[in-house]
């Protein structure tokens, strides 16, 4: 089966924004197993979207468009697609409710525009958006499928989970089936080297590796007539995998992120962890506290961005923030230190270093980072030099403090 | 003048790569007020290349390829054009010769099927590649024009503002000019509500609203001669603007996030900024700390997740957590005066709320979040209920410190 992505938004137009869900889109389609050779981007307009939908129709069996089902009048994608499919549009009373208790939760004032967003095609498919008001649709027509989408990200991307790939799914024969391996404090050419065998002798299953700020992933992707069959594919490489990067890989599962595999751990020896950050300011702890179920063992974070702070919370001494700096590893292992002693914490990470884009020198370069890590009163300090803009920086800083943690505590109990 | 992009490229298609090629170039375009309505993504094939080429020339003006220039047998948007323009491949001494260079001055071995990179079509204006071996063309037919880039972006970027801008800036007088206003406490629909007669009437310059995360961004674009003439059109629509949202405008500054008008805003005061994060988990300090320079006010961050910390951290009272809770109004207020105390800051912030997944209650339902902010010993606290999943919650949570800690500030000064 063939699809084809078209992103609405004059915003995309004038570049104001990156189309990052075009990508994400892709991805996903191409984990499906759909080939698509055409992605387009129009703008809010009736009459170029309604050309540029009918081309596509024309030389792809389902169409995903994204963006436009706001409740401005800008909004016309989902006019465009019902004009263009034939189906008039008519009130949903399911997405009128859910309109309405989208604003009454939140104590706010609905206006006229919003009942728009519950206007759907006759005959369509609508996809409940939980994060949102503009429901998606599915649209069908014969062999043909319009399915749209909101353009936020974080509408987009749960709505097409939970609601579009299912459906994908059902349409194509033969399944594709993959795990994900993923590895961490290694960088992705090493990691490549290390699998460029397996890579060029692939034919199913297949391995591609995706570079993620600090990590790596190797998903491994099997074509078969059924689950227990590709499985069977998939089982030996990923082993094979297991084999080659041992310790590194920190989950085979999709959904297990990072923060998410420390937490875990943790959880599992039974620690509590506290972090103090510099350049990162809250970042690390933000992305511990994304795991539902932390508080168990997250004790509590400290920003100390200023001297005076690392000294007040985390007793830092004046002549070590005076001989070495406040980015050394002299103030990274005291950070670590104080800030155990301060939350009773089993494990304490501390980050300092300089994010730029200012305060750099020739000796601390933008990009050099300390990291300490403070297992059961044993301190270990690594030195990083990250390279890209401040928030590259810093969150190249929390993927290396994550991935730090994770050694620290398995060195701990080796 | 109308200019459309096409990006060549599998990996595009695949989603292994973000397209960010075409953001930059489509930010180009328009501040030289070209008008694109449209951006393709087609993979290295020569049929749908050509089909994609061919219709982009029959609805604009100039078409700008991006990728496929390489040396491999993939690489075959300059055949294509050349083709499609009918413009025969003859070999470009100057080419060759700089290609050679770059081989022999790297020490590196010169393939043959570099050499390719040395064909042009005949008549093409050749742009010098000077981070890479593939030149850039411009192919010129009737009224009709093909400009053939690198994909690289550290190739495509120079190439373009050194050779490419010029030469459209010649061919197209007149300018566009923008400003956005940016607002943040509205929602979408309502500041929409409150802008659409100006968005019925407009024709030059033009209102265009984006939405964010907690804000509202008015675009107001007009196209003029001159930058003098646009910038008077574009003036008294601001005006209004201005006049119509007041103090929920936080900047007119397109470069100016709202964690930056905040911290501009301490700063002009004086003021320094302590944070105590629960279901946030130093978001709100992560953002804070990503404007450079904020180390003048921000005094420290605190995340107490747990209540033991909330006790410990910001003496936040037992009582009050057994009879009202963690997520309270009154566990706010503790919390932001405690922070103060503890940190000695003029202005904190307090966010304590149930995120999700669990942890939610008929009585305190998921998405419930409490914000506390004390500024000069006087604590203002706002209840707000988010929708959308356990990421979106919080970043709406954040948003709304950021626009109450700019509220508090401003009102304690009145």
């Amino acid at each position: 089966m063939t699809v084809e992505l078209i992103s609405v938004g004059t915003e995309i137009l004038l570049g104001n924004i990156i189309n990052t869900n075009a990508a994400w889109l892709a991805g996903q389609c191409a984990a499906l197993g759909l080939s698509c050779y055409y992605q387009s981007t129009v703008g809010d307009n009736a009459a170029r979207l309604c050309e540029t939908l009918k081309t596509a129709l024309g030389r792809s069996d389902a169409v995903i468009l994204s963006g436009g089902l706001g409740p401005t009048t800008d909004d016309l994608t989902k006019e465009t697609a019902a004009d263009v499919m034939g189906m008039p549009l008519v009130e949903d009373p399911r997405s009128l409710e859910r309109i309405e208790a989208y604003f009454r939760i939140r104590g706010l004032e609905m206006t006229e525009n919003n009942k728009k967003q519950a206007l759907v095609p006759a005959g369509a498919v609508v996809l409940d958006n939980d994060n949102g008001t503009a429901p998606g649709l599915i649209l069908e027509k014969g062999e043909k499928r319009v399915i749209l989408l909101p353009g936020p990200p974080n509408e987009l991307i749960p709505m097409f989970q939970e609601q579009v790939r299912p459906y994908l799914q059902r349409l194509e024969p033969g399944i594709l089936y993959s795990r994900t391996v993923k590895i961490c404090g290694i960088g992705e050419s090493k990691a490549a080297f290390l699998v460029q065998d397996l890579i060029d002798s692939q034919t199913n299953p297949t391995i591609a590796p995706y570079a993620k700020t600090g990590e790596v992933h190797l998903r491994v992707t099997a074509r078969a007539q059924n689950e227990k069959e590709a499985k069977s594919l998939v089982k030996p490489v990923v082993k094979e995998l297991e084999r080659r990067f041992g310790q590194d890989i920190y989950t085979t599962k999709e959904e297990i992120s990072l923060e998410q595999a420390v937490v875990d751990l943790l959880l599992e020896k039974k620690m509590t962890v506290c972090t103090i950050e510099s350049c990162t300011g809250g970042m690390l702890a933000a992305r511990l506290i994304n795991v539902p179920g932390v508080s168990e063992t997250f004790r509590a974070g400290f920003v100390t961005y200023s001297n005076k702070a690392k000294r007040k919370v985390a007793g830092v001494k004046k002549k070590t923030l005076q001989k070495y700096g406040a980015v050394s590893a002299q103030t990274a292992a005291e950070m670590a230190c104080g800030a155990a002693r301060a939350a009773h914490a089993d494990v304490t990470v501390s980050v300092t270093g300089i994010a730029g884009p200012d305060g750099g020198s020739r000796e601390k370069p933008v990009g050099l980072v300390y990291i300490g890590c403070c297992v059961a009163g044993r301190t270990a300090v690594q030195e990083y030099r990250f390279v890209g803009n401040r928030g590259k920086i810093r969150e190249s800083a929390v993927s290396a403090a994550l991935t730090l943690v994770r050694r620290c505590i398995l060195e701990a109990e080796s």
